[in-house]
């Protein structure tokens, strides 16, 4: 059955209170910024003055996608695994900047094209060994869908269980980029060209060649659909167009706002899981903090379209969550002000006039 | 005697090396952004291809400025010692970043209008109580720009040679947005209104009516030296629009750049520093790593000036070096991926086509 979701907007019950707090400390009043505007998130979303974001955890959902076969990415398909193996080794950017905060980080395989090898930091949750080329047929089964969002989901649990109050989600797959533009063309009702990017690093004619994969598959399915994208349903869109590491995150960020606790958004692909969990519930992405804004072009639009502002903006585009753990330190930073900072009255100073 | 600084150009030498080396890591081309040319720039200037900046320092320099008798500033002027208390006692914005990164804290007074007691996180260089009021008056005498600028170089050196590999300077004292207006307004020849913001909350009739006082000043000025401000040495500026804190963070950073030292600039009033110092040594802009982007309108005219891009752009406009502390994280990730991630051929990562 295809998952639902209850959830709730956080406590607006704790917003006097917060605000309050924030501005007595010992600054000018409005003068720590975004910094003031994650503080109330979090304190609203964990219904308390003093949030805490110290037990971080960061997962990694990995893919294959079938669509790879009509050339949208400048990296072969074996790169998945390749890249899933430097994650548990250590060597990757999330690795690195995960182990430089003391965040644990795992990985969860939901459908590498290749056998892994059992790990300490795995996940092994494989729904099958890729999609299928969303351009010549659906991407995946009804069951399919329903078991990605559900590793997504699982993973969360045992996460939230553990303690953590702060989760981090990060992706690879090669030819995820193409992915997440057909599901946004699909969510947002845009033309494929305004969607698409560079990837990894795709040239103009790489990019106009993905465009038109990504235009050819959703006429296609809107003919195996018998309806217009607009009109589709969150499965029908998942099933005919969906990546298993999209699906999982949508679902584990859908679980973290049923659970009333806050996720990090990295850069375009998971903002886009993000679109899809909205169109499941609204509500989730109260519990969002955006990391950063990436460089592919179509991240702007998608952030104006969730009405997000987000931390960072350095020009990245590598995905892995790498993002989301850069700003980490940031989200730390509102905690640490809103928690340890001074007020006038108990440091003795003297208020504006 | 007006103190001189001869500062090198980083290394070309290692560019071909680092580009290499920074390219060869498992990612996409370039994806890294921001970090990228950041690992560069610090390359460059410790002349190597691992780059360090694990040792960090803090340095806030305070004092007072005569200026505020013109109704400047929304907060009195008894808030810079109360405030240097509260760096003092690790309850300001700043005390608790620079604690969340484990980053030594050091507050300088260099002319704070109150006497202070000691302290072993205070450095005493007080060369007046507070500047004179620069509407009316020269704000300082050629030895107190000396002094001050002394101050600066005297604390580097103390860091450096102590081993501190990357510095980082706030400041404190009200008004001394005014003075850095007043500065800014000299030292590239603008309008008042131009570079005249709200600091720490102005009004826009307080606005308006610090922009007049900044001109005022400058018109006395130009009469009292019988030379357009535009024709004035950096010691003739200092002298007659200068702020104690404002000169000693340029010392700060000369002396920096001339021990091959990267420094970071917090916000606007640090840029304006910046802006003076490299009036005396052009080359002191290649050791800055812009931290942050400040919501004090000039800031970003300013940044233009510099032609430099900040790793934040948080809304902030606080002061105190709190930007600076809060992109240390991301200036050690540039480090960090450097220094630890795996290259294609060490992961066994297929590159792209």
């Amino acid at each position: 059955m295809f998952p639902t979701f209850t959830i709730q907007v956080p406590s607006s019950v704790i917003e006097g209170e917060l605000q309050k707090k924030i501005d007595n400390k010992t600054k000018p009043l409005g003068s720590l910024g975004e910094l003031e505007r994650i503080a109330f998130q979090l304190g609203r979303i964990q219904n308390c003055v003093t949030p805490d974001v110290s037990k971080a955890k960061m997962i990694v959902f990995a893919a294959d996608h079938g669509v790879v076969a009509q050339g949208i990415s400048l990296f072969p398909q074996e790169v998945t695994p390749q890249m899933v193996m430097n994650f548990l080794m250590g060597g990757a950017a999330v690795s690195v900047f995960c182990e430089q905060h003391s965040v644990p980080l795992r990985v969860v395989d939901v459908g590498v094209n290749a056998e892994l090898d059992e790990h300490p930091l795995l996940g092994a949750r494989k729904v099958a060994f890729a999609s299928k080329d969303f351009s010549q047929e659906a991407a995946m089964t009804a069951e399919q869908v329903e078991q990605a969002i559900q590793a997504g989901v699982e993973e969360v649990d045992l996460a939230i269980d553990d303690g953590v109050n702060l989760l981090m989600f990060g992706e690879m797959g090669i030819g995820n980029t193409c992915v997440s533009s057909c599901m946004m063309t699909a969510l947002i009702g845009m033309n494929a060209t305004d969607t698409t990017g560079r990837g990894t690093g795709l040239d103009k004619a790489g990019v106009s060649h993905k465009a038109h994969i990504i235009e050819q598959s959703l006429k296609r399915a809107e003919q195996a659909t018998g309806q217009l994208m607009a009109d589709w349903s969150a499965q029908t869109l998942a099933e005919q167009v969906g990546g298993f590491e999209i699906l999982a995150m949508a679902g584990a960020m859908l679980q973290s706002a049923q659970r009333h606790t806050a996720f990090v958004v990295d850069g375009f692909i998971c903002s886009v899981a993000l679109l899809f969990a909205k169109k499941m519930a609204p509500h989730v992405t109260e519990y969002a903090v955006f990391a950063h804004q990436s460089n592919e072009k179509a991240h702007r639009i998608l952030l104006d379209n969730l009405n997000a502002e987000p931390i960072l903006s350095l020009d990245l585009r590598l995905g892995e969550g790498s993002g989301a753990i850069l700003a980490y330190p940031l989200i730390q930073s509102s905690c640490v002000f809103l928690n340890r900072m001074a007020s006038f009255e108990s440091a003795g100073v003297a208020e504006s006039k």
